[in-house]
This record gives C-alpha cells, structure tokens and sequence, in this order.
C-alpha cells in the first residue's frame, strides 16, 4: 500500500525502527510493573488484565505520547504514566469491543481475545479494572510537582475516554451499522471512537508545551488521529487476517460504514495522504525536536498491519 | 428486622430523614446537571446513561459523602464532586452487574435494568461512560484551590474502583459461588466489593479534615462497609421483590455464600450490631458535627430496601 504523496518526507526508517523499538519496549516493561501482579489477588482477574494488555499491539498511542513529549520537553516519569494510562484506556476498549454484544471477535493481537481465553464476565470486569487502573496512574501521589498539571492530565483523559470521545464513538458506531452516512458522520464518529484517544495520547505527551506547541500539535493530532482510521479501513480490506492480527474484512462483513465504503480505495488512499501532508505542515516551524512526530506520522500511514 | 443492640441511639428519625431528602434531592440534581442531556449526541448513549444514574436509589454513598464533609468542613462543591464521583462509580457497576454475562438481573431500583431497557451493548458502553465520567466529574477545573488535594480524590477513588477494590471484589465473588467460604473470605470478598466504595465515598467526603478525623471516619467507614453488606445479606433473605426494587433471595437461588448463609440469620443480625456499635464508638470524641454520620449508620443498619 502506498498511501502517500510524492513530496513526503522520507525518515531515516532504520533510525526510526530503532527508537520505536525502544519506547515499546520501555512501554511494555512500564505495564509491567503497573499492572498488579498475576498471583496477587483476585488472581484470575489480574492475570486476565496482563493478558490483554501486555505483549502486543504496535502501541502508536504510547509512541505518539513519547514523540510529544520529546517535542515539549516533558518529564519523562510523566511521559511514562501518560502513555501507561492511554494504552491502558486502548487496551480496556479493546477487550470490551472484543465482547460477544458489541463486535463478537474471537481474535486479538494474534491470540484468543480475552472473553475466548477467559470469560465474558472476566471480559468485562478486565476492562472495567483496566480503566480504573489508567487514572490510578495518572493520579499517582507526586507524579507531577505542578498538581494543576496533573488535573489537567487526568481531565483530558476522562473526557477522551467517555461519552463524547470513545465510548462515544463506539456508541454511534453500533448505531451506524447498516446505515449510509455522510463523511462529514463517518468522521464524526471516528474523530470520536479513535481520534479523542489518539489525539489525547498526543496532548498528554505535551502537556509540558508551550501555547504555540500545543496548538501545533493539536494540529497534528487531529489529523493523525483521522488518518490513523483512513488506513485501518483500507487495511481491513487490503489485508489478510494473520498479518493484521485479528479479523479482516469485518467491516464489510458487518456492513459498516468505512472510508472505503464511502470514498473508494483510490480515494480513501488520497484522503490518507493529504491528512498525512496536514500533520507535516502543522509542525512545519520545529526541526529535529519534532523528527519522532513526523515520522510517526509517516509509520502511521504507511503501516500493513 | 431488628439488628440493632438496645444500646443503640435513637436519632430525631424526622430530622434525618429531612436531611436525607435534602442530600438526596441535591445529588439527584447535580447529577441531572453533570450527566450529558440525552438530546446531545450520541443520544441514546447519553439517555441510558441518565435512565441508570438517574432518579433511583437510597444514594447511601453520597449521604456518607457529604455526612462526613460536613464533620470536615470540606467545601460544598467538593462534597457534590464527590458525591457524583461515587454515585456514577455505583451506578456503572449496578449496570454492569446487571448483565446476562455477570448476575443477570431484569430489574433494578423497580425498573427494568439497562440492558434489558436498552441492549447489552448499549448497557456495556453505559457503564465504562458513567466510569469516565465519575473521573471526569472529579478533574474538574479548579474544583480544589489544593490542586493535590484533587489528585488525592481522583486517586483514592480510582483505587476503590479497580482490581483492588470494587472490579476485584465482583471477580472475587464470580469465582466464589457454589464454593463454602470462611468469614475472612468472606469478609474480604465484601470489603472490596461494595466496602471500598462506601469508605472512598467517606473518605472524599472528609478530605478536609484534620488527620484525627481521618482516622475516625476511615475506623467508621470500614464497620459501616461491611454492616452495609451484612444487612444486604439478611434482607436478600427477608424482604420481597418489590421492597426491594431488585430481585430477592437470587443469593441463595444463585448460591452465593452470604453472611446469612455462613453465620445463620440471628448471629447475622448481631454482627450488623456490632458493626454498627463499633461505628458509633469510633466517632466517640465528636459531638454534633458528626450527628449525619452517626445516623446514617443507624439507617443503613436499620433500613428494610
């Protein structure tokens, strides 16, 4: 797939795989520590959480939470808890989405999705406990010297998470299924089942910014979070199951609503690029500070899986 | 039912339960004006939010709440932050607790439960949107001048929420049933599953108070969790349906281990008791302004709903 325009910048990718690498690998070990134990009580329940939110997933959403905070400059002990508690929201939707009343998918991440593995009432007590446990770390005793700052974190968060950011997506998502929308209602209800999220992964990386910082980053998250969905339509029609890690072709399947439904894949791949230029442009005044940004942009458009 | 010791104090029961329809007529309220208006979108995500959360229920975890601010002098709109914050937590977890996955229950406060009324999947993003919210509710903006006190609440709250306290306790008991349990089993299946709810909801209620007070409320908090879960035990036995406004005896029907069941009917009731004299006991050194929190224990031990 080649979702981009020409005159797209072409990142150093070795540079990239290996500082990608590394934020998920230092992502991966934060959880770790962050999630209570498998033989600590209630066992079943904490080794449930484990399983569904270790050992997987690209973790964009904690990559974009380290690259904002490379640009802004932000504490990194406030990165880490930032970017635990956005894959912690990501991963709890996950587990819920998964659930035999919403989406009914037996795979995730290449592995039995939690509700398979487990139960449905562990399914959902582990997505309950998950989101418990994401502002748990936001709100850590002395997590930030400025505790305003810490508000503000855990606002922004709660906000994404809730009614009028992913679960309300996901709401009018359900609603949709069947109906023909326009791309001004597909969006909104992706700017709100994937986008709220993407773009706070990428606001709480920068909480450390300045004003002007902040709004170009917004920018960017704004469109990022939209191309970010772009693509995942068009791979759910592009490509296969074993290398997405979890269902292809459920979207038509379930007659929902997708960019390529709606725009063609021609023109759905057209739409990524120019969203993908957007979040360029929107950083267009920082240099290097900014370089995991604008490649994480660039990987989030032309990603296979 | 009579689980109260001669000894106990008699309140002015007409002034409390003034005080009790006051408290509870402002939650209801500042719910009403917190929860999103169901003809904001996603409607029908936002209306069976406000089906749940509204209009229904004892509110006994907001009593407690403003109860113990008003001990603490804690400010009024951080008692009703507060009071929301706990009273959406309860809410979401009835939701869920509702589901045919978990104790499948149709009724609730009198009314058909939410998925029943809605669907499951509607009920399902219900309760993880009262969660963000209860969150959202609590990061407020300026809602402390002490924004670490803020971070405290937001804590604490978080903490009763997730594995640890509530979500745990619910897994505790889906793996206890059929199974014979020992009192401390018992005892700490429920002190996480309805008492670290009822303490948070104490505990942000006093989190002005002096660190003496703190240290009573949360001695007091503690009896009066588990009188709460005693007394629910022995009216699942004596109450009917419609008392109720849930389904009756569905613990024994769903042999669930209860205190009734472990202790026999008699010695439950001089457990609740002694719950309640230890409550009582530990708020020795206050006068009148710890009177709310003295009769509410008396209520939530004396109540027949």
């Amino acid at each position: 797939m080649n979702t981009q325009a020409s005159s797209m910048q072409k990142p150093n990718a070795g540079a990239f795989q290996d500082w990608a690498q590394q934020q998920q690998a230092r992502i991966e070990a934060v959880l770790a520590r962050t999630l209570p134990a498998a033989d600590v009580a209630p066992q079943t329940l904490h080794s449930a959480m484990r399983y569904s939110a270790l050992g997987g997933g690209k973790r964009v959403r904690a990559l974009l939470c380290y690259a904002a905070a490379e640009l802004c400059n932000t504490e990194l002990k406030i990165a880490d808890a930032a970017a635990s508690a956005v894959e912690l929201i990501h991963a709890y939707s996950l587990v819920h989405d998964d659930m035999p009343c919403m989406a009914d998918d037996d795979l995730r991440r290449g592995k039995p999705s939690c509700h398979k593995q487990y139960d449905d009432a562990t399914a959902l007590l582990v997505g309950d406990a998950l989101q418990s446990l994401a502002f748990e770390v936001l709100a850590a005793p002395q997590l930030c010297a400025n505790a305003h700052q810490q508000v503000q974190l855990l606002h922004m968060l709660a906000i994404a998470s809730g009614s009028t950011g992913m679960a309300g997506g996901q709401a009018i998502d359900l609603g949709a299924v069947g109906k023909p929308l326009t791309q001004t209602q597909l969006e909104s209800m992706h700017q709100l089942k994937t986008g709220a999220l993407i773009q706070a992964s990428v606001l709480l990386g920068a909480i450390n910014g300045s004003t002007t910082q902040i709004k170009a980053v917004s920018e960017y998250a704004r469109n990022i979070g939209l191309a970010f969905q772009v693509v995942d339509d068009i791979l759910d029609v592009e490509a296969d199951t074993s290398t997405l890690g979890k269902t292809a072709g459920k979207d038509a399947k379930s007659q929902k609503p997708t960019y390529v439904t709606l725009l063609g894949l021609v023109e759905a791949k057209a739409y990524a690029a120019q969203l993908y230029e957007n979040a360029i442009l929107s950083l267009v005044t920082y240099g290097e500070e900014a370089r995991r940004l604008r490649e994480l942009a660039s990987f989030i458009t032309q990603r296979q899986f």
